[in-house]
């Protein structure tokens, strides 16, 4: 094989529930990566657009040591040592600062369609340290909680970054609805803005919040995770950020949402349901209220994505 | 019936991932409470000694305001609007200031001997509160990681205090060592050292480790299991009240320990094995560490005590 493309699906990181651990892949949005092997060594970035090739509204580098496709591919390519370069066409689905894992996912999408054209493939979660060598680049730091689900697809628990260890967890039966404002949210930013230290009271809830949440995904327990998908501790420090929040938090929890929360660092938003009725109904309404204030957004329903990144 | 005899079993609060929160029932050791139905209204201690009906060697209160199964059993009978009082006479299998629950098990023990005496008795679970209020008297504060598991048996998760919800937990197949030097360790002052701050990377560990923990109970993964229970916030700021803690600890752990924590505020420690074998030579070799240095102490080896308080 000379090329190969990549789609690798967008991520909602945090959770409510797992700031930096918790994630799930959302394939309403994704980034397609497509690699061609070349005889010169080395990874190079032709071009990056739109779905439809069209130049993207916002800048990010094509710099071979800054672009997280990039960086993720080079970083297999010498774990591997291979004998070839490859040419990187970028495809974002996803826009920057949107915090639905755009990084990750370019970084994603790069790393396993490159795996494709290695004369021994290396098997999925063997992937994940270097689309997380290729987040970095991005955000600075090495965080797990975009790359791993959008790697692996459904819900997935960054055990620890060193070493690095992920768990899957079983997916309760709930449609997700997520929203995005157009506007943008830098990460680094919305990262700076967190008070460095929280009560020990604070902690404390949050660990039983968290053991509650993974007790509700194994027990498919709705109840629980409802009672338990809330953040008291990062939620209130970002979520200004984000254009009337609060008012559409409020709208979607009377809506019937089991929670509602920031996706990642924002401005996108998330909520969970028990049927997808609902989520079309609490759509509706937040669509409603963004519309009567002219801010420009999307929005989809689904179910948490359980494939992660794919050859297509 | 006028008469009825309780045992609780002493608990391991904390454990290692779960401050405050997580526990789970240790049945070798315990509290047994008799209660006898008296038509004075009220409850009265008339005794506290141990199994033998021997004087205990600390002080324990028989105020029934101060006495943790009384004030336990005074709330469940005023609740139940009992038209009777009850005189309970307490044995005490759990030393003070062990970090075994015993405050809580004598709570349990009263609660759930009154409650077989009444016309309707509850069910176990809704007994909770009144074994809450009774531990309340003894800690200051409403802690429920040792009354649940004392009362519901397994490993519970104290999901939240308000409302007051608990999770029980799968067991995973393991043997557990407690071991509690004969040093007292108070509660209180065991809380008091502790900074009332963490920093907010210490907490994402600890919440990656609770949500690992509970799947790697959801899984029966020991692996997961031995990588997670671990404690870096608050087991270093109280094993210096252990004697000769971290010597006992890298013992355990060089014995094939899963992993080797204190057991609620201390003295009392406990490990995870995955074979009675290992814990039993993990047993003698901590045993020879505390004879040479001449300190008094016991030690027991069991699975985790699945049935909680039980009338006797």
């Amino acid at each position: 094989m000379k090329k190969a493309t990549a789609f690798a699906p967008a991520s909602v990181a945090n959770v409510a529930v797992g700031f930096d651990t918790l994630g799930y892949a959302n394939a309403a949005w994704g980034d397609r990566v497509t690699a061609v092997r070349t005889s010169a060594l080395g990874v190079k970035v032709v071009s990056i657009t739109d779905f439809s090739g069209k130049p993207l509204p916002f800048d990010l580098p094509k710099d071979h040591l800054k672009n997280t496709a990039a960086v993720g591919v080079a970083s297999l390519l010498e774990h591997t040592q291979a004998d070839f370069g490859l040419e990187l066409t970028i495809e974002k689905g996803i826009a920057l600062g949107s915090g639905l894992g755009g990084s990750a996912a370019s970084a994603v999408a790069g790393v396993f369609a490159a795996n494709a054209l290695l004369p021994s493939p290396l098997k999925k979660i063997e992937l994940l340290k270097f689309c997380l060598a290729g987040e970095k680049v991005a955000s600075g730091a090495a965080h797990a909680d975009n790359v791993a689900p959008s790697l692996m697809g459904g819900l997935t628990l960054v055990e620890s970054l060193e070493p690095l260890v992920i768990q899957t967890l079983p997916l309760p039966k709930i449609w997700t609805l997520s929203l995005r404002e157009h506007v943008e949210v830098k990460t680094e930013q919305a990262r700076a803005i967190l008070k460095k230290e929280m009560t020990l009271q604070e902690s404390v809830i949050a660990q039983a919040r968290m053991g509650a949440f993974v007790t509700g995904c194994f027990k498919n327990d709705l109840a629980t995770l409802a009672r338990v998908m809330k953040d008291d501790v990062i939620e209130p420090q970002r979520c200004h950020l984000i254009p009337h929040f609060l008012e559409l938090k409020k709208a979607a929890l009377a809506g019937g949402a089991l929670c509602f929360s920031i996706s990642g660092s924002g401005p996108a938003v998330f909520a969970w349901f028990d049927s997808k009725l609902s989520a079309a109904k609490v759509q509706d309404e937040l669509a409603d209220v963004l519309t009567k204030k002219r801010i420009a957004f999307d929005s989809a329903i689904g179910e948490i994505d359980r494939n992660g990144a794919k050859l297509v």
